[in-house]
């Protein structure tokens, strides 16, 4: 049992603070044979990473990645695969930290945030890393994302087969994208992830507008998984909507998920709600998704579809109420380089655990374990 | 590991089928020194239990639970305790099941039922215990709403001090309850454990004019958490957040869960959902409850809020379009009793994955472990 | 986490004290589709039941074991695998007492028996079930001996050939047996599973006496494992030598644990030590096993040779000095029915958890998983 | 899971290969407030690291260690813990490799090395890192030892007293120390780690005599923990026994554990094996320890004490028959640096493994979880 652990077979365990030396993963279980070389885990970072935009918060980390163990390489690998592959021991990713802005954190010491972990973590532990917000910090997901670039690696070579794993901001503030525009190639066109070129135009003005009042947005993510064959997951507590729901809602600012129909599913009547069967190409073809693409915990083969939805970032320019830590009562405006819109960095997040939980249950399955 | 297991701690496996002999679960990590007796659990099985109104299945089961491990009583402990106590060893529930109807099952048997799990399994195991729906059947929830009893009576051991533990149905179909109308004493009034009268009596015509066309609805739940102490939960992957969305969604027909605000936490600007401190009664005290209760992962103080989405049940009358078992295509009417609106026995379902997510982590901030 | 499971894939949970009502386990992980009869498991039972010569304890178990869910047939599994098969859901296996004799315990009540865990239970819970020595009873290696049938089926089928594992006692008290006389088939033609005719004769006489003198005497138990392929166990942490000693120093009354040469090799040279390798029929042959089948914590294709030291039965009728539960200092006399060496029935307990860790590493072989 | 795993609730996940950048441990669940400095770890890891004397290898490693996150200081810690304290964060140890000595690896790459992994992660990876052992290398166990000494912070502060965990060498090749010699003020006066001055003296001569003949010895390592409060550990799969069972066989070379009386156990009699109990000064006093201070899994307050026994190193310069890794039968003879009694560095191993142990049950209890 590690709180800081993720996944059962193929398993994460990442560490660092904010404003620490480094942060980085450890990941276990890994089949050997993955071809794997850091530059790959770079360019997955390099799209999360701080700064890329207005947008997003304005620190400076080039997120260099170095893999500190489990691949190797020699004349014959080489020849075989082309480069380092991994050898079935553990891989220890590491980004230092270059950032940190050196400054006056006595504001953020001694006064809990209004929507931040500061007064839980205290309450918790008795004492905190404070310095830009330490291990509650989003930056422990560029841990993730690099994990994630190596699960999508086992995950294909698990199943010897393509999964395509994408996610998209579908709704920012109030404002959802129109369904009928979708078009997953946009996704790359504006700083949103907005698979739909008229909302992000839209949410251009509406996120500048909240950056300039010190404000921030909340968002919802969607991430759609294709490819998956049926059979991955388990039953009762092993669900992998119950998989997938604990990866998304351990995101920082994530307050609910839901899968295919999710929500809505409630309103709908059975006839409609359970989707219909017939063959095509000698294999199962559903009439529709509601279920998202999991039944009974279990995937159908279908596409798998979740969203998660974002809380607005905490951190604003606002006086809010709050508390000292000793109990007297005062005012908090946060200062310093925040995202007005978390949920655009949570958007590769949101993908890397995809990825991990599909390439930890690809791996129980091969195994028949679960 | 094991998908058959829920908690770190204080940890539940089940086991059992729909129209197997028996089903039960076997919880290991419980303290030594609470009292327990089969009927207190019983009592919350009884309001579980199938056949109470023509709402939910009129499969009758007594649903009669025996404690097989794990308690003692002498005459010493029966002076100090007033009856029987844990013992700190594995307490093993079982409840036998009388009322498997001896039918013929070979509709179910060669062809899937959309919506059900019948698909998946066979994608997962290459066979199946089909009767009844097998293991993925929510008779299985029968065990946790008695290991859930055990739970809270741990709980309250473990914090020494009540936390008060309630859930509800707050929508039916799309017709949401008056938040206005909300009122706890009276969900033990209706059939549907809803807070609101009025709801009620609505609900009770829609859901009776849906069951007689053979239809069903589904259904929104709320669980809330009165009393936890600050600091239970952990930050990153054992975010209560996280353990709460994964028990909510290891629940039949689960297909979306969020806390406090949830979803409308995406169209909330970073004013408005930081809920605001001051001090009340030498207590923190939060002038709003955007965050369900729940920081960085970890409890607040506040409420536990959440809410669950139930999809309507799969097994309606209507003929639906499906495959047989090697591929041909058919139609299928599910016979046999069921639920028009799973969501009415979900209710106790979601209370007790609550205390049990509760008791394990309050087990784990009194070791600081985690 | 749990402390009264086994296994990480396939995974047992028992529960179940000497003098409840009954006793069990529930086996998760295992795959679907082997054939599985209570008949099979009742002839593993009966080998290692009391009361089957003079050797044992003389309380009456018939041990009946009941199958109540995990496995299913009907007409096409009939057909196709001859009988019931497990369906890949948990498999839950009772066994009632029967024999519990209605007594006076109010001196293992009160008082502490040295080398039993009479204190330590205390010491842990604050109280215990006494009755039989509760938990801590060797009853409860009747659920390991009925899991570990289904672990060898289990085994079998996924390595989809045989291995074959044995026990046997290699030692009593200080007498060990010739090595040269080792004959397998000696095993089931004395109560103390003695592969040397003639040792079986010395002991018989000897714990005999032990017996009569109302003393007891420790043992040396032996098992190994044929046709284990190479490649199964883990670096590091997971080292198949680490999961066989932690499997039996489990064992009640087990002492002590040791692999292939086990102490004897701190007395060897590294040239005596390492076992050469020649190929044989195109496949690496060693030319001995001071390894005990195993390199680097991964089966290397010998056979896996383990040892494993018994204390005598702490049980005695000599008096002992031991204090109250208040502190006071006395004298006990341990009366009841007891083994006078309790290594007999130890030897098939040991044979099953050697099935439990090969079953659940040839799981994770199989998905390459750790 | 996790094989590279070790613990349940301080539970760390070492990496790094013996010839890759670096090595290192990720430790989670240590709890908060405990103060630590990378100067600590660094005196602990001087103890183990290589090159401190002839009889261990030459291999020049500096072995120092960083700190990359987990700790804290502000001004208000300084003042109150005077100096950086744990925050409840996973705590991430570094120690570069620099010593890796570039070299021709072809022999080592194509041969298998009899009695080391190489043939046995050739069956179960495909590949491997052979470079210095890779993985299996015992270069791993730095991670442990630095772990070992966060470990035995967490358990003084836990248990609030203070636990003395010493371990030394008792026997090398065939020669015990004499038991009546017993000196623990000697251990670091020998490089043996031997509380016997005249065997230490022996084992001078001895060792030399193996190390220029190229050969290598077996030892017999013995660790004591002493002020270990009763109630440590757990009932049947958790025992205390089988815990530091797995811990101590999780080492490399070790092939035999055994708890107390150990193998001797099986040859005395009931009565002289069971531990008699008298009072003293108010608390249990047991009139022996042929228990080793553990009876039915959990802790009873006197001494733990195991030994251990490590297998001669497999390293020797006598050309040995093996194989290569295309069937070929050919000799190998190993070169490089190595030590000839590895059982020497295994000492400070086992003395963290038990470290590492205890502070895990240690919190265990403290939360009465398990």
């Amino acid at each position: 049992m590690s709180f800081n652990s993720f996944g059962h077979i193929f398993r994460i365990t990442t560490w660092g603070e904010s404003h620490g030396p480094a942060l980085g993963v450890v990941i276990d279980g890994c089949p050997p044979g993955i071809p794997l070389e850091a530059a790959e885990i770079q360019t997955a970072l390099d799209k999360r990473k701080p700064g890329t935009s207005k947008f997003v918060t304005q620190r400076k980390e080039p997120d260099m990645v170095k893999i500190l163990s489990g691949v190797f390489e020699d004349d014959r690998i080489k020849k075989e695969f082309g480069g380092p592959v991994t050898t079935g021991a553990p891989i220890s990713l590491e980004i230092e930290n270059v950032d940190q802005r050196s400054k006056d954190y006595t504001d953020i010491r001694d006064k809990y945030r209004p929507g931040h972990a500061d007064y839980t973590y205290d309450a918790k532990y008795g004492l905190r890393d404070y310095r830009g917000g330490g291990r509650s910090s989003a930056r422990e997901t560029a841990a993730r994302v690099a994990a994630g670039v190596v699960a999508e690696k086992a995950l294909a070579q698990v199943l010897d087969s393509t999964v395509t794993i994408r996610a998209c901001m579908v709704q920012m503030g109030a404002d959802k994208i129109d369904r009928a525009a979708f078009d997953w190639s946009e996704i790359e066109n504006n700083p949103f992830w907005c698979p739909d070129s008229a909302a992000a135009k839209r949410w251009e003005s509406q996120l500048d507008a909240a950056r300039k009042a010190g404000s921030s947005m909340g968002a919802v993510i969607e991430v759609v998984a294709s490819g998956v064959p049926a059979g991955l997951g388990a039953p009762v507590y092993g669900k992998l909507d119950a998989e997938l729901a604990s990866a998304m809602m351990s995101i920082n600012a994530a307050k609910g998920v839901e899968i295919g129909a999710g929500f809505e599913a409630a309103a709908l009547s059975g006839e409609n709600n359970a989707d219909e069967i017939r063959m095509q190409n000698g294999k199962p073809h559903f009439l529709s998704n509601k279920a998202g693409g999991i039944l009974g915990g279990i995937s159908s083969g279908q596409d798998i579809v979740l969203r998660l939805a974002i809380k607005p970032t905490s951190s604003i320019l606002t006086p809010r109420k709050t508390i000292t830590r000793d109990g007297q009562e005062t005012d908090i405006q946060t200062k310093g380089r925040h995202d007005p819109c978390v949920g655009i960095r949570g958007v590769p997040v949101a993908n890397a655990m995809m990825a991990l939980v599909l390439a930890d249950h690809a791996l129980l399955h091969r195994g028949q374990c679960g």
